[in-house]
C-alpha cells in the first residue's frame, strides 16, 4: 500500500473547526488507499503564546526546559487529530517525537535529527492505523526534549519519510503551490507542476517562504519526492523532485527576490592577499551573516570590495567595516539599505546560453540600473535600488515568458492522494 | 542531606507570580539545607480547559489520546518553574512523568503506579539540582502516557518520596492544615498538629478534601511523613504520621461530614439468606456506590434493610431497589435525599470506651434524631436529616472539646522546612 506522510502546519490547525478538516482530507487519503503518517504542527499561535510565557517567568529562559514547554505545542495537536479521527471510527494513534524515537543532538531550541527508528511507526501502520507524529521535536541521547526549531516540523516529515522510505510527502500550507514568482508582484505569476531540489534550495536561501531549506536538502539528500499542496482548496499543487528528461524544459523556473538586504561598500583597499578575510573577519565574529560578496579590482593595486548583510545587521556591519577600512588604508566606506536582490532560479541555465543577457537587457529597457551581480550554476541575482523591484520582477517574469504553461510530455503530474 | 518531596497544586501555580512564589519557597527549603524534589500539577483551570478541548473535538474523546493531551498540563509547569528556579542561580531540570519512567498499568485517566525508577532524579540531586518532575502522569509498558486521574499529583509526590524514601513529602494546599472539623461551620475548629494516617484515611474518605484518598493509603502503606501546608501563609501544617506513644491523646480528632448522601429503605422484606446481594446487586451492576447499610431485623421473618448513596444516584438507585423489592415481596420502599452524614474519628476511640454514648448524648440534647449509625475501629458515623448538619457538628466539637490544644510531650512539631 503506498505510504504518505502528510504534513499540516500550524494555519492549517488554527482552531477546532480546521483540525476537523485536516482529519476529512487524511480520511479521503486513507479512502483513496494509502497508508498515512501525519505530521502537525502547534495550533496557530501557540508557539508564541509558550514563548511569552517563557520570557514572562526569566528574561532568558533556559534553553533545555523552553524546549520542554514548547513541545505541549505539538502534543496538543496530535492528541486533537487523533481523538477526530477515532470519532470518525477511523484507528489513529498519536506519538510525541520522543515517543517515535526522533533522535537529535543535544543543541536545545534548534536541534538537528540523527536517527529515527521507524519500526514503531511501521508496527502501528501494518495495524491499519494513521499514525499521528507531532512535529519540530525530537529527544537527545539522555531522553531530554528538543525542539528542532521554527519551520521544523516540515522537517520532521521529511525525515520521517526519508526513514520510512514513503512513496510521497506532502507539505499542506495556506498556498496551493511554488510559483514562478510571488503573485502579489507579478499577477500572471503561475503556480509551477514540479520544481527540483536544486531550484527549490535557491529558491528558499533566495527568500521564498513556502518551504523551509533544511526539509527541502533533506528531501533532497534522501531523495523522498516532496509536494506542496493548499490545506484550504483542492490542487495538485507543486512537486519536488530530482530532474527527469523532459522533452521541454523551462529555461527558467522562477523568480526569486529578498527585500532584505543592506549593501556594503569599501572604496580603493590597497589590494593585497587577505583582504577579504580581514575586512569579513570581525563582522562574522558579531555572527552577521554575509550574502553577496564582489571585489573589483580597479586598477593601481587597489581594489573595490562590495557586500551584503540582512537589513537588521546593516549598522553594525557598517561600524565594525569602518573600523577595518580606516586600518587598512581604504580610501572610503559607503553603505546602503535601500537595496533588493532579485534572482532568476533554473536548472535549464546549465544547457542554455544567452539567460544572463536576456535578464540584463530586460532590466536596462526598463531603465533598472544594476549595483551587484552574483552568479551560481542555476541561479543568477542581480542587486538593484528597492524602487526598482516590482518592475523589476515584472519586466523579468515577461522576458522569460514565466506566464505561459510549459508543456509537459511525461504523465503522473498528478498528486498521489 | 535530607530530602524533601514538596507537592503544588493548581491553585499554588495559577499563573506566573505565583510560579515566582513557590520558586522562592523551594529556594527556601534549599538554603535550610535540604535536597529537594518538587511535583507539581498543571497552572489552576488548565487541565479543565483541555479536557473542553478535547469534547469540542469528540463527544467521547479516546482514552488514551485525552491522557496525551491531559499530560501537557503538568509539562508546561515542569518548565516554567524550572526556569524561574534557573532564573535564581539555582540549578534545576525537569521530567516528565516519562522521563522520571514514572511506570503506571495502562487504564489511562486513572493509571495507578506500578514502579519508580529513582535513580535519574538521585542522580540529578547529586549534582545538588532541584529536580522539578509533573504530577499527575506516568508511562505505561508501551511507552505510552497515562494519567493517575483528578488529584493524582498528591499520588506522585508520595510515590517519589517512597521511592527516594524522603525525610518528608510535603503537600502545599490552599489550607493550613487539617482541621477538627470544618472552620466554616464550627469556627472553633482547630488546626491539628498531627493525625495519624488511618484517621486520616477516615477523614478523606468522609468528605475531607485535603488529600487525597489514595495518596494517604500510599504514604501509610510506605511509611512516608506526609505534611499538609499553606502555599500562601507560613506555618507548621498538619503532619500525618503513624500513631507514636505519647502522655496526652486525644480521643478525637476530627468530625468529618457527607452532604451529598441519600437514604433507600425497604421495609418488612422476607429474611432469608441473600437478599441484600439481591438488592444490591443490580445497584452495583449500575456502577452505584453504596456507601452505608444496615440492616434491622423486626421480627415475624421480616426485615427492615436500609442504605446510603450518593445523592446523583439516588434516583436510578431507587428505582433499581423498587423493582427488586417487589419482587422480593417486601412491604414498601422508601427514599430520603436529604440526609447527611457526621462521623467522629479517631485512634483513641480503640483505649476508650464510651465515646458513642457521649456522641449519641451530644445529639440529642439538641434534639437531633438518629437514623442510621454505623461503626469501625476508629470512626463512629451518624446519619440525620440535613437540616441537623451545623448544629451536630458544633455540638458534638463542643462536647469532645476538640477547641482545646492537645498538650504534646513529644519534640519535632515543627515541619522540616
Amino acid at each position: 500500500m503506498p505510504l504518505l506522510v502528510q504534513k499540516y502546519g500550524g494555519t492549517s490547525l488554527g482552531d477546532v473547526e480546521r483540525i476537523q478538516s485536516v482529519a476529512e482530507k487524511v480520511i479521503t487519503a486513507r479512502q483513496q488507499g494509502h497508508d498515512v503518517v501525519v505530521v502537525v504542527s502547534a495550533m496557530g499561535g501557540e508557539t508564541n503564546r509558550l514563548i511569552e510565557l517563557a520570557h514572562s517567568i526569566a528574561e532568558q529562559p533556559d534553553r533545555r526546559e523552553l524546549d520542554v514547554l514548547l513541545a505541549t505545542g505539538e502534543q496538543v495537536t496530535i492528541a486533537l487529530l487523533s481523538m477526530a479521527l477515532q470519532a470518525r471510527d477511523y484507528a489513529a494513534r498519536s506519538f510525541t517525537g520522543s515517543q517515535v524515537h526522533i533522535l537529535t543532538d543535544s543543541v536545545y531550541n534548534k536541534a538537528r535529527i540523527r536517527e529515527i527508528d521507524d519500526r514503531r511507526v511501521r508496527a502501528e501502520l501494518a495495524e491499519g492505523k494513521v499514525v499521528v507524529v507531532a512535529g519540530f521535536q525530537g529527544v537527545d541521547e539522555q531522553g531530554s526534549i528538543t525542539t528542532l526549531g521554527r519551520g521544523g516540523s516540515d522537517t520532521s516529515a521529511v525525515a520521517l519519510a526519508a526513514a520510512l522510505t514513503a512513496d510521497e510527502c506532502q507539505i499542506f500550507t495556506d498556498v496551493d503551490g511554488v510559483y514562478t514568482t510571488d503573485p502579489r508582484i507579478e499577477p500572471n505569476a503561475r503556480r509551477l507542476d514540479r520544481i527540483t531540489f536544486e531550484e527549490m534550495l535557491e529558491m528558499a536561501s533566495l527568500g521564498s517562504k513556502v518551504l523551509q531549506i533544511r526539509a527541502v536538502e533533506f528531501a533532497g539528500k534522501y531523495n523522498v519526492p516532496l509536494r506542496v499542496l493548499s490545506t484550504f482548496e483542492d490542487g495538485p499543487g507543486t512537486l519536488i523532485t530530482y530532474e527527469e528528461p523532459r522533452l521541454e524544459q523551462a529555461l527558467i523556473s522562477g523568480i526569486a527576490f529578498n527585500k532584505d538586504e543592506a549593501q556594503i561598500t569599501v572604496y580603493r583597499v590597497p589590494d593585497k592577499p587577505g583582504i577579504a578575510w580581514k575586512l569579513l573577519g570581525p563582522v562574522s565574529e558579531a555572527n552577521v551573516e554575509v550574502d553577496m560578496i564582489v571585489q573589483n579590482n580597479t586598477g593601481e593595486d587597489r581594489t573595490d570590495f562590495t557586500f551584503t548583510v540582512h537589513r537588521n545587521d546593516y549598522q553594525r556591519a557598517l561600524e565594525l567595516v569602518q573600523e577595518t577600512a580606516a586600518q587598512l588604508e581604504a580610501e572610503s566606506v559607503d553603505g546602503d539599505a535601500s537595496i533588493v536582490k532579485i534572482s532568476l532560479v533554473g536548472v535549464g541555465m546549465r544547457s542554455h546560453a544567452g539567460i544572463a543577457s536576456t535578464m540584463f537587457k530586460a532590466l536596462a529597457e526598463e531603465g533598472i540600473n544594476i549595483r551587484m551581480i552574483s552568479t551560481s550554476e542555476i541561479k543568477i541575482s542581480v542587486v538593484v535600488d528597492e524602487r526598482y523591484l516590482e518592475l523589476g520582477v515584472r519586466a523579468l517574469h515577461q522576458a522569460f515568458e514565466l506566464e505561459l504553461p510549459i508543456e509537459v510530455t511525461d504523465a503522473g503530474e498528478q498528486p498521489a492522494a
